[in-house]
């Protein structure tokens, strides 16, 4: 019942960041195709971070699936990891309208870095909670994908400040790596 | 359960957005009835957008009934659907806003388009997982009225640069059409 | 299952209204109390439509509690009420920015008038399908408190344009007449 | 089943309240780092109200855990404080835009008391309802924390109007004190 409430809050807060990111879309005043011009990049940036949170969502399916029991821990780890979600919107927002700003693309790297760790913190927590033994851990087991992405994350920030591109091209690799779902924890569940 | 995680979900995302659409209201100064004049093709916009995404609520919460199991092409297949509804409060609130434009009236049809084959892509994807022979692959037989709705769509993003009436009156005779609940599925789980 | 959607659904939008609604109390750029002076016939009428959906929310919870079984007149009947539940905060709004103004106050009322429609078509389709001796049918008897509410919108909404204190009045009697919770239900429930 | 749609409401109307919260950081229209700069206190308040917040949802997650059945008054007793959560946003926005003010700092301390005073009825309101050797009258005991907490807000209130520093001081302090699970009702519950 603990896991149902956890599940339940934290997809109602993904659907709400998911769809406030729409809200930074504001409708122009124009009524021809090259008034949604200057929007394509804030487009573009709302695709991706849809995207982002859309892997966030589930996967973290697929880890809660994993879990049998929740305590105090779990449930401030899972806090702390919708905090850093809930800032999306807000760097999504600033990206969006400053795209080829170092700034903005650097900051947009720093909350995906935090909120991958955040994640991780959470598995860390629930593994230590049911065992090395359990699903989780050994279907994790070096957790390659979850390196690779906060080592992308960094480099991403700092190159923002050399051309910004290479941090949008980051952000869009470590997407597309993470959109094949987690098949380490669906293999192993039906194994 | 993953299931019930996903419609969870959805109903979330569907609600906020279904929710935000009514921002695009925005409070006249006045306070007489005249004042609210400017708003009634905002108003009428919202109204059809209100009842596309009930419907897509409802045939969604039907289709969902018949599944017994999700996977990852499932849950992504649904994200997708859920990322065109998305769009929906920006496309209605340009739309609302410039009533007699061709473009904005071409985009609407645009977003209800791609989030049919998103709708048409969720539904081959569940019967592919749950066979030929499912509930649902027999209740939706040949699915006259999806494949008459993304020809209407079609014709209304055409017809929209000759005349936007024409679209308009295409997207409210797809939208009744639709109104009558799904039927096919209902009948044949009762039966 | 399918009665579990359509309260998930509904709880959804409720809240998220609920919640919007606050987002009309503009932050006053002032520091001091006296630049929350202009804000409190907002805050007033804020506490009225949070209560108006609380109410519904509470006598929605304890109506379906007692259904055991949807189709698809419930579901639209349900969509319809949440269609009129979801302009609550736009007429609250403009009621609260022209809180002396008659034909806000009219509009406010004309909502409320069709969401109690809105409740006793949904109501009546309930019990419809459940039968003339089910729960529902036998505990609401005669809906004279529907029929009250009914009654005193329609004369606040005639009022407003006489002096729209009274409408406000009534409007208050209402939601105080209702705050009751529907004991004919939850005493029928338990005997 | 009545519990479990109290909680699914309130869970719904917390994640809103958390999700909106965010809002209040407007997108800055320069591009570098010093743009941010004004936004640090909106910043800081947002992640002060994020923590409160969080606090609530996990409280409200154990106490909810210990009902077994819900009558009138807790659904009213819980409305009541989803209503004084609700005001979050708004006096978050307004402490963050003017943070060295008195009336700002003082009103936030307001809403807290006020979401700590509906709290606390909410508990007596179960308590009574379960009986006084339940598992929540135990655990909960004489609720120290619960009564250092109103006496830091009135404490709070009263010296905003001195040094609004010290007012923020203890609104940390109180959130900090809360940020360890109640274990009083966690370890009751698993002897």
């Amino acid at each position: 019942m603990t896991k149902n409430r956890l599940e339940a809050f934290s997809d109602g807060v993904l659907a709400i960041v998911i769809t406030i990111l729409v809200l930074e879309l504001k409708i122009p005043h124009g009524t021809d195709f090259t008034a949604l011009r200057p929007l394509l990049p804030v487009f573009l940036t709302y695709v991706l971070s849809f995207v982002y949170l859309a892997i966030y969502w589930n996967n973290h399916h697929h880890m809660l699936h994993t879990v049998h029991k929740v305590n105090g821990r779990i449930l401030w780890a899972n806090l702390h990891l919708l905090f850093w979600l809930s800032l999306i919107p807000f760097v999504t927002g600033w990206m969006g309208e400053n795209h080829f700003a170092a700034e903005p693309t650097a900051l947009y790297g720093v909350v995906l870095l935090m909120a991958a760790i955040a994640y991780t913190i959470l598995r860390v927590e629930i593994v230590r909670h049911h065992g090395p033994d359990s699903i989780l851990a050994t279907a994790v087991g070096r957790d390659a994908k979850g390196k690779i992405s906060i080592l992308a994350y960094v480099t991403a920030i700092a190159l923002a400040f050399v051309d910004q591109r290479i941090s949008d091209a980051l952000y869009i690799a470590v997407a597309l790596m993470w959109l094949v779902p987690d098949r380490r924890i669906e293999s192993r569940m039906q194994s």
